[in-house]
């Protein structure tokens, strides 16, 4: 048996720690080395979440613990909020060049320096690394990012809407200048932060659109929509909290071009999907539901004749925290580090 | 004290017929003098909906059991399944002319006839009933409802989006050809019937669009828009269902015309709405959630503007028993009636 | 028409809160006079709760605002925070002796000094009014609570576990040694402290047990089961988190004394409640369901027998934020300002 | 790499079916062959449960069309509906001696065939396989189940409280006349039946006991209990149906023997299970929540001390569709097969 490469997870205190060790302890090919969490070190995993009681896993540590050189890890998957990553990384990379990272924060995930201080109001801190980090949606970018150093893992919304619009812009198959997103995301995705809008008195027995017109995610589809499209793209995008745990659905609304139909758009994503793992494209006019792909890697795209002439109906699904986070993270891993790319990743959805 | 209004409920043991319950029991000018439901005949309310334990309401009988004439009812809410509720509402008024009729099915909300065949595969059997019967949407249609012996209740989705886009549309501020509607529902508009699709594990943790390009719902939304705009108007509309029991949101992306900005948009809606005592715009910039509107009459609309230059997205809710059923019937009968409008009405959101 | 009494509701921005402004808003005998919220002081009620927009509503202010002298209102709720609420109400009532006081916090709810030195770790601020106050549970002390001028309202779980023993107990039909209750409750119990413990993703899709064997609401029961027994009553008590909204279920164990069966059981508390408005005992075997009280003051209890000799199985249910909390608080001013003890309070469950 | 063993699973379109199908898809020692579901034969598996999309399996197939002789499959998963089960497994064994059975149903889970008459209302068709059943309680009979042919897999919630009661009784630690079981269930025990009382509408937001006093769940704890104890023991037992999809909480009080403390029947559990690796024993006072092992084959147990002298509250949680039926089937089929007991079954909680 090929020895186990060793990795650690920076950040296991939010629920995308959380799912990263869920779906790495029983992978058969590495070893949770090192798990931080500032505010939680000392503590057992077990701990902060009961579902790891009796698992072999290190105790969590403060970042500022982890001598990066001396550990010597292979990968290293950075779960930490928007802002402080930027430095953790660039300091993790100059201490230990060898050991590559997947990062899940938003911070790497503009190749263009200027966007990312006109989106985030503020000059990156680590530019060099943000032009070199690979976007990690693996079915789109796979080959670079099986040589990267730096993936930084897409967003969840933002692989929801992507991975049945890139295939359609790429082929020219649509007008980039009338697609409609309408996105719905469980809770978990807003992490483990406690706020008010977020308690189950505030989230259950309802719903809601939340930032509306200005969410900071559309910059990510710009940058992937513009480059699937040969010219600049800009959708109008509206997420939605939906009173579950998991689940992302965007139903997206687009117009067809050059007289293809509904059908054809179908055709076009079966085509680029047919070999694809993870990715189902159901049969033309069902559609997908979010409770289907729960818990699992799996994405399903569904497409759908609008009555309106010319006007197609995309539903696609995936699990927030797994295809949408944790899970494409590992599916990188796997690429990176010579593994299978489905290695560990093949638990279907946990419904009901 | 006036003498109470002798009314009757078709159909009890559905939902939107306990809904009715709920709000005239305590409303100060009815009495719920007949209570059908033909397979529950015989039982108590309270044995079919044990949250009317101690109520003083009449036993459950069967539709067939009922002599019209001999009761003269001053109305009649009919809240029985699409199809056989024509036959009844026709031998109702043929029997007691003077009983006003409220139905809560979609029998009576196509005023075309043959719009009515088209979108149900058969004959209108009432058409002279079909073309008197007045569209119950309270705010647009008040003064004719105050009149009429037939009342067509709106249904939850399309009251949703017709409370903003038809002002919209009258102003000729939106393009016609540009209206996508979104929509999301709780599960109790799909009424007590027993599904596999309404499981309880079929439907929490996860949401799924429904009827794609093909809802009928869809007839009653391009008769009104229609009706607005002043030329046919055929909109998208994709249904969705949410893990939660009641509520509507619908998240409206439109087009504006003639320069007109999304403050323009909310400006007309303010104005339409101004005078309204259930139907609240909120301040510019601000969305909705249906649980401020759950098991109320109220509706609430939001709008804001989106980064795509010349687009808006709307939302609106309600709660799909109350206003969007039982509450807007109500409402109709207070008007028919000659009570108060918001007679019996005024509860505000059980939130949380 | 009668003038309207003045009331003030103190801690309006919590869930009692809100619920209290719910019930009054309607009621045509009160007017909400004063609103405080010290950290939502200077806006409207309904920024903070949309639901009341559009409501005629004071805006909030903050506590040390308000005159009570000058203001002579004739009714005060507070739902402060325990611990706090003790020296608001000692200073309110000095300055304004004729404003009568309903109490929502746990402050009041202990006769004995000494018992609540024990269960809370200090002294009392306000010991007179302690041995002043009565225990508002309204069926139970109803005569009392008319002449009084501070009622300490019972606490949710205290109410669903009194409504059914304190009959027993009085009749000495169950043995007191030997009273198990089991409760479950809703998460708007916990209020809208914002907790991680209290967050959607925490709460929904599981159950817990919290508070084992040493839950505070266990002093009131003490009380109350020890008065109504005779003796001293020690019951077992389990508090636990369901994931919803409201409700609260309590399943109690008991074993019967002197060969009382349980149908002896389920008669003694049918006659109990034979005259009562909001308190319905269901027929012998049936169980009720914390939803058919959902939104209303109604309480329902069922008694089945268990398949164990002598040993009987008794359930409670009500909305632990109105009959559990702001309902009965009402229920109690009716009672106190001379009005129908129902009014305002004949809503039925929103249910579905 | 060992050849794979052949399995079938018997009513593959339940719950129960789906979840072994998720947990066997992925075993690296065991082939579905056989999927049978009469009412859904000729479908593939992904059209019942789209969350199999693109997995390889076999098509449904009616149980009548599968040669059990011919297909000399190693084990059969029988996941039918109680009382056809009897005669199924009994047609099967007769036919294909060598096939051994995991029963899911209650069908051969009572030794006494006079208990089962009792209970059930009619005479057992299969008794010679009754007597001969191994009740599959893997912690407690393991040994017997390595060499059992046919296995009755315990019920969810049997297994959720004969858990912590088994040690406790052999023990002889707790007075067996005091044991009273509060259960709470996720709504997928009840399968995918479709039932008025299990629509979304009829069981979310609520929570309620049913068939109290006469749940056909206690003859199994009888038996079980009464073998532990060494004498007849007949326990109390309350379920309830909570909203939430999956998970059994057990609240268990229990009075103690011999002095012995809370902290005495902590330690013996904890020792009872100290080298299992599905079961796990919280530190004294800790309460385990359902959610920490949804979707996972382990089982959590808390213990904690009441303020009642000599009362112990002690709380086990599992899934009742994994450690509560699939995954303890899976787990007796590793030991029937050969296979290390926790292979295919180490995915940890889905949380959130």
């Amino acid at each position: 048996m090929a020895a186990k490469k060793r990795i650690a997870i920076l950040g296991a205190s939010g629920y995308t720690g959380a799912e990263l060790v869920r779906l790495l302890l029983p992978h058969p090919r590495v070893e949770i080395a090192i798990l931080t969490a500032d505010r939680k070190a000392g503590q057992s995993m077990a701990e902060v979440y009961p579902q790891f009681a009796g698992a072999a896993l290190p105790k969590l540590v403060a970042l500022d613990a982890v001598d990066w050189a001396k550990e010597a890890l292979d990968l290293a998957f950075c779960a930490l909020p928007h802002g402080t990553t930027q430095s953790v990384i660039k300091a993790l990379i100059a201490a230990a060049p060898r050991t590559r990272v997947v990062d899940l924060s938003a911070d790497f995930r503009l190749a263009d320096v200027a966007a990312y201080a006109r989106w985030y109001g503020h000059a990156h801190q680590a530019p060099e690394l943000q032009k070199e980090a690979v976007y990690g949606l693996v079915e789109i970018h796979r080959r670079r990012i099986r040589a990267a150093r730096l993936v930084a893992n897409p967003g969840c919304y933002t692989t929801t809407a992507e991975l049945p619009l890139i295939p359609l812009l790429k082929a020219r198959a649509i007008d980039p200048a009338q697609i409609v997103i309408d996105a719905k995301s469980g809770v978990s995705g807003a992490g483990r932060a406690v706020k008010e809008a977020h308690l189950f008195t505030e989230v259950s027995e309802g719903i809601h659109a939340y930032g509306v017109g200005h969410h900071r995610h559309m910059a990510e589809l710009d940058q992937e929509f513009s480059l699937a499209a040969g010219r600049p793209v800009v959708a109008t995008f509206t997420p939605h909290l939906a009173p579950m745990n998991r689940g992302i659905l965007a139903t997206i609304y687009v117009q067809t071009r050059r007289k293809r139909s509904a059908e054809d758009l179908h055709a076009i994503l079966e085509k680029a999907y047919a070999r694809e793992h993870f990715v189902h494209v159901l049969p033309f006019g069902q559609v997908p539901q979010t409770r289907h792909v729960r818990g699992s890697n799996y994405a399903q795209i569904g497409v759908a004749a609008d009555r309106v002439e010319g006007r197609a109906i995309i539903c696609a699904v995936l699990d927030n925290l797994t295809k949408g986070a944790a899970g494409q993270a590992v599916q990188s891993m796997n690429l990176m580090l010579g593994f299978a790319e489905t290695m560990g990743l093949l638990g279907r959805a946990v419904f009901p």
